[in-house]
């Protein structure tokens, strides 16, 4: 997803409760680069303690209250509810998260304003509110009991359904992975342990062990990348020198 | 991952600090359907406080304490760090949550059991617990901070991890490929080549190459089968009685 598609999801809590959770859901939102936040609640104390709080994020600052589910999506052209599956008589079409995650992506991309409602810890989203919303999506969870058990935690399921929506977007990370050594680099090191086994005498002890073919694979099985050769090759100089009387 | 993969993952906290957070991250397995977890602390009081709360789950009642990374991944075959993307210079393979997630599953279908890694709240993981890391993954997040950044909280980020983990409905088959040693063979083979640098001079020669956690990351990129541990143990052993006059 896009930054200018990000900027066009807006979530929606409704009646959460708890002030920490509201601040958690902030920070998620700051963290995956999520801006707009709505919360809907007859009563202002929990926005208001969450706005107040010393670490509250930038998110919270800019975030808008509303006294009905109505108002908060009036300008959204996609409104989805989260729900527990079997929670209730559905009424309404249901998509896992990955489905989800994708039709608001496309939403978003064709220009429209896509609303994702979070109801109450202890509730979830009520009929009428659910009412709003043009389809549902569930987090595939153990014993699909969904995202409104109470046990789930409502910063971790708006974190886990914003990270589905950003995790589409290609994302470069440095490539730490060195170059793989090289078929002669390998033949070498071969070589060199192939002596130090024969210096120290375990070539006498463990014949089995230690014909060259084996000794390659054992050395082709260490999956060495380029750098790391010269390291194995210092190691085995200093341990021939040592037996010999260096 | 199938119920049996999701119980060869688990999830080890090192050095997290606050009491709440274990319990968040407790409660994300449970939803997510993973059972084991292991706290590695210093100091028992954030693991015995959150294990004391009334609404303890049945994932940290069944959790684990250990004092040492190494202990807590002896029995693991891969050993996953978290980490944020330029946080310091990495030393390890790098991957996103999404190809991570590929790779965790196919070690658990391989039969394997997996370490995922997550430091504290303030710090992350550290130099020395990286060094029992085969490699990292990051989380996408915005501005590319990755999921160390002092906002993102350890509950939402372990949920994230997890929801990435069980999302792919398809169980991955298991590549018949030998069976890697696990970390406690790594850890006596880091510290049999330690003696071997050591007898040897090399250590006294090269010591920007010879610190514990450089030869551990050494010897885990080798990506060592089980039975080639044997093999390498015989071959330093035989070195170190040679060198020892032997």
């Amino acid at each position: 997803m896009l930054t200018e598609q990000m900027d066009r999801v807006v979530v929606v809590l409704v009646r959460a409760r708890n002030p920490n959770n509201i601040g958690a859901v902030a920070r998620a939102m700051h963290d995956f680069g999520f801006r707009h936040l709505r919360v809907v609640n007859e009563y202002a104390v929990p926005f208001e303690t969450a706005r107040s709080a010393v670490d509250a994020s930038e998110v919270l600052a800019g975030a808008e209250a509303y006294i009905s589910v109505a108002e908060a999506v009036a300008d959204c052209t996609l409104v989805v509810g989260t729900t527990a599956v079997g929670e209730r008589a559905l009424q309404h079409p249901l998509h896992t998260l990955a489905d989800a995650g994708e039709k608001i992506g496309s939403a978003a991309a064709g220009g429209g304003r896509v609303a994702v409602l979070f109801g109450s810890e202890k509730t979830g989203l009520s009929n009428e509110e659910l009412s709003h919303c043009h389809w549902l999506l569930t987090i595939p969870m153990a014993d699909q009991i969904g995202i409104r058990h109470p046990s789930m935690n409502l910063g971790q399921a708006v974190a886990v359904c914003l990270y589905e929506m950003v995790r589409r977007k290609d994302s470069v990370v440095a490539d730490a992975v060195d170059a793989a050594a090289g078929a002669g680099e390998v033949e070498r090191l071969t070589a060199l342990l192939g002596d130090v086994l024969e210096a120290t005498g375990y070539t006498r002890r463990h014949p089995a062990n230690s014909d060259e073919a084996q000794i390659r694979r054992l050395v082709l099985r260490m999956d060495l990348t380029a750098s790391d050769v010269p390291v194995w090759m210092g190691i085995l100089r200093q341990v021939l020198w040592r037996v010999r009387g260096g």
